[in-house]
């Protein structure tokens, strides 16, 4: 891969649809992923919005084949493939390389707590070595609300170290600027993409010589997001944000993965969407009501969502 | 299977041999499993221990498929089958009740935190009912310092009511006996079997109405903590829980995964036992020399365990 092409902008972590009976929904999960394309959103499939780790190695590897059998760039794709067993991540990570994806985006393995740099080094080393693949770009996936195992800055340091061309960059999750900051601070200069993990830190991030960034909002708001990572050194580029952040605000009032496929179920009229995996659950009616009311009250749409 | 044949007494979480390539060595281990039934204990395998979600589940199933096929009684044993990925977990209870295992220890999902009991209620459910075995027995696994989803009082209510032949008992490795004591108070009477998380925790569990514990230390000690659960009545089981105490003090002062290793590789005169899997390391060797000085010091064996 030319690193001219590297992942840049918005991605979005796409809900994963499900049948009745809960297994995946490939036809839905196809269909969404072409619309998301069509507003300018990269596709960070199997992210934690994606409930990937609800799902079984066999289960992504067959929803990534549908996505590039049915004919979307796996350049505009960086599948989530880290985790908690080395030989899944191993696999999964070289399956997206076979299908020629842009970039994995990589938890660290998550069951074990307060595991040091040196264990997290070695096993993202172990995937790279293993894969073997110089155009490998991963992408180290800090979330420590959920996964509890955080990417330290000197981790990224030792992996650009040995591993510069694979080490591509990072999704912070963290909700905290000041590390989002940091990492920009010590690594975007050596061509570390630093991505914010939420649309709330896009203009701060590219602001700051980052890249862009892959959030769970982006599966229900993807043109305004990907227009302001287009123009945000236009003078309205803090406008553009506000207005960003309500919309974001809205949805943080209610769970976010059951909310996030209720307004796709409602706005894309078709009920199915609303489905989750356990450990989740739906969001009951009054839930749903009292989102799509305050989505409406904010002349929220989904164009060209309803088929 | 008979309940009167109920699985009772003293677990291994059985550390996992892995070959210097970071395979898993099914001889090592079907050899160290064979060593912990001759010593009176069962086997736990794929427990937090066992380093069991640094395995696929295809490397999981192989190796319980090993065990069997080497002649070691399933009724023995107790595989560790939760996963995050409902699918999974499936799949491996499912394999489990196919070898006829005696019951099956099941970590709740614990990628999501802060999941409703709703959610981790439908998660048990839809396993049970998929794997649909009536002979099922499911120990739910309560470990919230590492898997950081606890499993709560209602929880275990909802499921006793629900399905009360395969709600089978739990394992508790909260490390808060107030919490092992609630649960005996509120189910043990219902048959809800209570293993302690720790041998620590044995004599107090027995005299409380418990089953017996699960153990990381019974990995290396198994035959007095055996004894103990055997003799609790006994005037001396005081001094025995002392003693156990001490051999288990000793290995706490380390990473436990790492140091279970060193002394099965030392005192079995076997290197290759040492290998742990990423993101865990092995023990520095001052660390390890501290391990078995401190060990000696206290007069600790593993009889038998040499070939």
């Amino acid at each position: 891969m030319n690193d001219r092409q590297r992942i840049r902008g918005v991605l979005s972590p796409v809900v994963t649809p499900f049948k009745a009976d809960l297994s995946p929904d490939p036809e839905r999960f196809v269909r969404q992923c072409r619309w998301l394309l069509s507003q300018n959103v990269g596709l960070a499939v199997f992210g934690t919005n994606s409930e990937a780790n609800s799902l079984s190695v066999e289960e992504k590897i067959e929803l990534l084949d549908r996505l590039v059998a049915a004919g979307l760039d796996p350049a505009r794709m960086m599948p989530g493939t880290g985790h908690c067993a080395l030989t899944d991540s191993v696999r999964m990570t070289a399956h997206a390389m076979k299908l020629g994806c842009g970039g994995v985006l990589m938890l660290p393995p998550f069951y074990y707590k307060g595991v040091s740099d040196d264990g997290l080094f070695r096993s993202f080393a172990e995937v790279i070595e293993r894969v073997g693949e110089s155009r490998l770009r991963v992408y180290v996936y800090h979330i420590p609300p959920v996964s509890q195992v955080p990417i330290t800055l000197g981790l990224v340091e030792r992996l650009l170290k040995v591993y510069p061309a694979q080490t591509a960059g990072m999704k912070d999750s963290g909700g905290d600027w000041k590390n989002t900051q940091a990492f920009l601070d010590a690594f975007a200069r050596e061509g570390f993409d630093v991505f914010a993990g939420s649309e709330t830190f896009l203009l701060q991030n590219m602001r700051h010589g980052g890249t862009g960034c892959i959030s769970a909002t982006a599966n229900v708001n993807p043109g305004p997001i990907a227009h302001l990572f287009g123009t945000w050194q236009n003078a309205d580029a803090d406008t553009q944000q506000a207005r960003l952040d309500e919309i974001r605000g809205t949805f943080a009032k209610f769970p976010m993965i059951p909310a996030l496929k209720a307004a796709i179920a409602h706005h894309g009229g078709d009920p199915t969407w609303t489905t989750v995996r356990p450990p989740l659950v739906e969001l009951t009616p009054e839930q749903s009501n009292a989102l799509v009311t305050e989505l409406d009250q904010r002349n929220f749409t989904m164009p060209g969502l309803r088929r």
